[in-house]
């Protein structure tokens, strides 16, 4: 699809008052030039673009959105709160409520501390594991993305060595070298973090293996060190106690962000009592200048009632469903080899023999000419306001996809 | 003033969810127990805590509140942006906007990135200063406050030896310890951070000195190094153009925060052609769930043009100094010897002889119950929503104060 009128200007003017013409994950030339890059407005599960293409959209702003764009009981708990005050001298009693519901809804958690960004979420993890025990190694998984700051950024621009330590490396579902990395950390173990299930880009994702995740509790209460769940990108999407609640494991702090507020700037660090005392005023400092905010609070109290009341997991778990098996069927259609991996309500789409993303490419640019908006290298997101109807108008779209994407294939044997 | 019942309870159940009952700089336990925790609402230059209780603010959300709550230019602005969507899948067209005025607006920038804490912005500053330079230290001011993550953090609860590793320090405004700092960096220079003048906790202020600012810039020019800027508490309220443009040196790097969304959730770094590159995209990776989210940049937009529209600073800084000199006035009526420095729009109130803040704080206490927030160690804040007659009133409020203030100083020196 053509870069739109609109969208072409914007881009133009950013690029000269921008570096590169826009940062970080947002940036449509970093994962596939021809995608909108502004967006003038979205609604439930739809998007349209500066140039008024409308989209079904199934990023759903990278997570944030899990309700719908304009969620009313979000929207009304926001404005409610907004007409009384958002950043005042000290929180407003909506703090307590937020945190009194987190406690009640996570079973591992006895508190709940708040943040802006899941960086923060989880860089208060790593530092308030580190207080605890006062100790320093945290074990990462390979390939993992905890955050865009220098302790564990993609980008080893602008990083020292010293940023990244007292970080040691394991595989991601694999006890072994877990146990391994536990072993060389011996004596100065202050944690392991986990992201929720292996959501890595451009790869295959997969769910946590229940043996691997149950190793990793027992290192940690063996060594006395905390086992960190980065539930920041898949938190209140599968399992609205906590991800691993579904494999029976506990956190002892876990990181919460994008989809708690509905898409208002919101993260979350939860901990149980054996953490308390390390994330106590006159121990780990963590603040910010918007860290008090009334509004985003209400509406994650807004957005974690109403995914509760409503089954939205269950909802969003069938969405996803109809979508994979339709993008399946359409796949055979065609003659392609497609690989969805990972929860239904956070699908990954990645075709065979596709190194270098160009049969996915074909894919969703075909689907976004029609009317959908898919990625090719990084996991999607379903919300509640994905219906029956939506998610068969996108796979309308995909079908045109799919097309394209076996022409790619067939380019690609043609050149081989 | 003894704490309201609903604030009491309130406190108790944050207590049992909330380490220590609040993280951070809110946590009023850590600066002045008897001040109300918890906020109903606030209007203007107006709080009101969840007892009801009305107050002058001089604190001004700790700097966020910059032109009143609810001010309608703002908040028409954001709600016109919500009404069409806040986190997409990209940014809104503001996006372009508000980096062109921020250009436009601060003469040493040619580009802007977003983020939402005054620590994002200024941990970006720093790893874009190494990755520009290709060098790693960082000359930082002994005592200055920078954020709250382990490179800067006030606590080292947490923090490792190696989170600091590259900082070398000086001390604020004394140019030949700066000069010493980048003699022991030599051939490692990345660059130096130096808050916009000297607002340290419990500290008289002081702006900067022209001939230090000068030095700064001058060892940077030379090593081809970053100078930054830490505007994220004094930027908007000082100069439009930054602060340091009142004494005539240009920043490479600056961050801003705080009050440039009138207490939307947002900051800035915004910089110079020097560094666009390592700030590209493929470089420094920086980057935020929520950091595309199109309402604060509009309210920023808002923020920043009202500010210049209304001659807003000048207003402030009147205001400033009527509350100045009526303290003053009262404080010799009362016979206490009262130190206010720094800029009158950022007020600082500190009593002679007065180590343990008992007679400052005694002041705060007697003026709170009268009706005007004042802070006893943090400098204050003054917005476009203060009016004389407001100002007034806190000086009615604090006539009450510096009596309690002079009762204290007798008993601590009949003590000694």
């Amino acid at each position: 699809m053509d870069i739109g009128e609109r969208d072409h200007d914007l881009r133009e003017r950013a690029r000269k008052v921008i570096p590169g013409g826009l940062w970080g994950h947002m940036n449509v030339n970093a994962f596939i030039p021809g995608y909108p890059q502004f967006f003038a407005r979205g609604e439930g599960a739809e998007l349209w673009d500066v140039d008024g293409r409308r989209f079904v959209d199934f990023m759903c702003s990278w997570g944030p959105n899990i309700l719908g764009h304009h969620n009313p009981a979000v929207e009304d708990a926001a404005a409610r709160q907004r007409s009384l005050g958002d950043a005042m001298n000290g929180p407003g009693a909506v703090l307590v409520e937020l945190a009194e519901l987190l406690v009640e809804t996570l079973p591992f958690a006895e508190w709940a501390l708040f943040q802006k960004n899941g960086g923060d979420a989880t860089t208060a993890c790593v530092t308030i594991a580190r207080a605890g025990t006062g100790r320093r190694k945290i074990l990462v998984a390979r390939g993992a993305y905890h955050g865009a700051v220098p302790w564990c950024s993609p980008s080893l621009a602008g990083v020292t060595t010293e940023d990244r330590a007292h970080l040691i490396h394991y595989d991601y579902n694999d006890a072994e070298s877990l146990k391994a990395a536990a072993e060389e950390a011996k004596g100065d173990l202050a944690g392991i973090i986990c992201t929720a299930f292996l959501h890595d880009y451009g790869k295959d994702q997969a769910l946590v293996d229940p043996e691997f995740a149950r190793t990793a509790r027992e290192i940690c209460t063996r060594e006395d060190a905390a086992l960190i769940v980065d539930d920041v990108r898949a938190g209140f999407r599968l399992d609205l106690r906590g991800t691993w609640a579904s494999v029976g494991v506990e956190a002892d702090l876990s990181a919460y962000s994008k989809a708690v507020a509905n898409g208002y700037a919101l993260a979350v660090v939860a901990g149980n009592e054996r953490f308390r005392a390390a994330a106590r005023p006159g121990q780990v400092y963590t603040t910010g200048s918007f860290w008090y905010g009334a509004v985003s609070m209400a509406a994650a109290v807004a957005t974690i009632t109403t995914l509760r009341d409503e089954a939205a997991i269950a909802h969003m778990a069938a969405m996803g469903q109809r979508l994979r098996d339709g993008l399946g069927k359409l796949a055979s259609e065609n003659g392609l080899s497609v690989r969805q991996t990972g929860p239904a309500q956070m699908p990954m789409v990645l075709f065979d023999d596709d190194p270098d993303f160009a049969v996915g490419n074909a894919f969703c640019l075909g689907a976004l000419k029609a009317g959908a908006y898919f990625h090719p290298r990084h996991n999607m997101f379903i919300c509640a306001a994905h219906t029956p109807a939506l998610i068969d108008r996108g796979l309308e779209a995909a079908a045109v996809g799919m097309k394209a994407a076996a022409q790619a294939r067939e380019h690609r044997m043609a050149v081989a």
